[in-house]
């Protein structure tokens, strides 16, 4: 339960960085992924990964990714690690 | 991203108690309901909140609970919790 909790907290730690809270710009996207999930992104430096991220989380393409777009993001991020620990 | 893991870790310890361990059984799914869920659900006791979550998850009939279905009630229970604590 603790882990649901943690990951609606770690949504709202960067969305409400400015006046919009419910969403994450492209800029707040960006600080969560360099900081949070370093680890798993091939080039967590490279610009490119972030608007190709953001684009497919973008659904309604309004430049923004709202909590249900951040959710799709962390249940792909789960599965495709799952697939990892899976070849170990 | 240790919530990730840990979300992952949670399926396993449940998965894990019979042979099969890539699916979890309804046995299984209310034993990880009954002790990691109990708060959030109305009546943990009641064999058809089991069932009835159960009906919901199997979406390929085969009355188990494989991973992907599992982080389908993680990605539901997350939006309801999130929709709950908004109204706090």
């Amino acid at each position: 339960m603790e882990n649901i909790i943690a990951i609606i907290d770690l949504f709202q730690k960067y969305s409400e960085t400015d006046k919009e809270t419910e969403t994450l710009t492209k800029k707040e996207l960006k600080e969560l992924l360099e900081t949070e999930f370093q680890q798993i992104l091939k080039n967590p430096n490279d610009p490119d990964t972030v608007d190709i991220i953001m684009q497919s989380l973008d659904q309604d393409h309004n430049n923004k990714v709202d909590f249900t777009e951040y959710l799709l993001m962390i249940f792909k991020l789960t599965k495709a690690c799952n697939k990892i620990i899976g070849l170990c």
